[in-house]
């Protein structure tokens, strides 16, 4: 991504300057990850606005002029000197926030940078590559016993020393028949199997994640095969101009087979970068097409209520085919 | 709260229903936290849509009627059968979600359960000092060896192990010249003092948050010492109907009085419950007056750049005065 390419579809959407608010979009345009809150005036002098907490990390860290933030007068008075009259707007930012301008400026709102940050680039790649092979380091001295929370905590403290800045998200061990809840919190149950065990790293800012999930019994072994079998054909199914629904579908396709599909009670993926969960996500209902240097999930799962869940998730890389990311086999089991 | 004060107040600003999406205002409503897209419709029947994926936890814990969320048309659908013309939405909620509902309804965009969560039952109260008991007791414990962050996994893993659900929010341990920024994320470094160390447990969804500084040096004694007294004097001027920039205003003198105005660069303090940082705020633009049953923080620090920092932050609750929550002495050192 240049600064240009993003100036040059602004002056197609009409947009005269965008507003950017949300952490992300400020870490993507600035390499500065702000911990208060702050914003970016964009337009071909881009400023970062920091909190005066902030101000002395950014102004080391960010690869554009930093300024400190005082008021949204000060910003309104700001964006009246330069005589802007078209304001672009992030479509996740508040009502709260968009109140602030909305009397005084046309605003668009958009997913300006969506577009971009759907793309890596190679030094995206690499940020992300380096994520999963901490968090997958991190596993193999990983021992199953104790509390589910206690195993959790095990797996954060080997990700942090092998150099993860903290979890990509909460780490989600859930055995037993908690399995058979995708985003279980972790519990103070003693760990049994099946445990599904869902993590990932962060490296500069850049996430991994990756489910496996340890079997014991031969109905949970055939469970996961299946898993594996609709996995392979999800991943084989990606290529650049496929749609995003496409690959649900044909991971979905797998599961209703053996009689499954209600029980597959998620969508099959979703991109991944400075967020866990991106655009374009792997769904049913999503027709953006699949590009090339787009990096996604894949991990489709089978969830039994009362009795228990597997899910099995891998990261994949668009090139001419899918470039699978991951390197644990998919039948790993944790010790 | 009762649900036909809100309601009640919802007549009065003609709101027929309202939508709430934030998951800490469905938590407030329901019970229920959400672990993806969820959103509740309020009215005099109100209902909790959650994913597929929450549906078996939400159904056990929710204490309104749970059904599963479709897709915006299936509410829009719901809600035009209900005749429903103004719709509630919280000013938290993003431009994107907004846009769903604007081209039908006249949209409300209010703070509608701010003034009710700002006040806090008495079994609010509870789950909060059960969530301070529980930090406390984690650093008693706590030793200050080893690297910046290895100090942070240990005072998780022991509120972890004390029963926190997970930490309030990212325990931040900034030592020697780091501690001179306020929401430094926890290094590599070898701890060194002064130690800021401030860190909350979570219960049943609500939030603790303390702040203590390890100090070494007379000099970091003698700043640490004007802390405490403005942090003192800032407890002492609160009660009800005193405004919250008063609070901020009466800690901040102290600070300039003893010439380091320059070197406190945040907000005195904040409301805290389910989220870390609610309303009211107590800094030098909000005027919103203080009322009984609110819970805040009072946090002064000096920050020299390059130097050191010192913090410290107890919880109060506002009775007719000020009633601390926190226990530990404000000038604990760790061991």
């Amino acid at each position: 991504m240049e600064f240009n390419d993003i100036t040059t579809k602004m002056a197609a959407d009409h947009i005269q300057t965008a507003l950017f608010f949300k952490n992300e979009n400020i870490a993507y345009l600035s390499g500065f990850h702000p911990s208060s809150f702050s914003m970016v005036i964009f337009n071909e002098d881009p400023v970062l606005l920091a909190s005066k907490m902030d101000l002395e990390e950014a102004k080391k860290i960010s690869k554009i002029p930093v300024e400190e933030f005082n008021s949204f007068k000060d910003v309104k008075e700001i964006l009246k000197k330069e005589g802007i009259k078209t304001l672009g707007i992030e479509n996740t930012i508040s009502l709260g926030i968009c109140k602030q301008f909305k009397d005084d400026w046309k605003i668009v709102a958009s997913d300006l940078l969506v577009p971009f940050r759907m793309i890596k680039s190679s030094e995206e790649i690499k940020k992300i590559q380096k994520a999963i092979k901490i968090s997958e380091k991190s596993v193999k001295s990983l021992r199953l016993h104790g509390k589910e929370w206690e195993v959790a905590a095990q797996l954060n403290y080997n990700m942090r020393a092998n150099g993860s800045q903290k979890e990509a998200f909460d780490t989600i061990v859930a055995s037993g028949t908690r399995s058979s809840l995708p985003h279980a919190e972790t519990s103070s149950n003693y760990i049994s199997n099946p445990s599904v065990i869902d993590w990932g790293a962060r490296w500069e800012g850049y996430c991994s994640d990756c489910t496996r999930t340890n079997v014991e019994t031969e109905k949970q072994e055939e469970i996961r095969n299946i898993i594996l079998e609709a996995k392979k054909v999800g991943i084989k199914s990606i290529a650049p101009g496929v749609k995003a629904s496409e690959v649900d579908k044909a991971v979905r396709q797998v599961i209703v087979d053996y009689g499954y599909g209600d029980n597959y009670i998620h969508s099959t993926g979703h991109s991944i970068g400075l967020e866990v969960h991106e655009e374009p996500s792997l769904s049913a209902k999503n027709e953006s097409k699949l590009e090339k240097n787009m990096i996604v999930t894949v991990e489709p799962g089978i969830y039994i209520e009362g009795h228990f869940g597997v899910r099995i998730e891998d990261m994949v890389l668009v090139k001419n085919k899918a470039k699978i990311l991951t390197n644990l086999p998919g039948d790993f089991n944790f010790e």
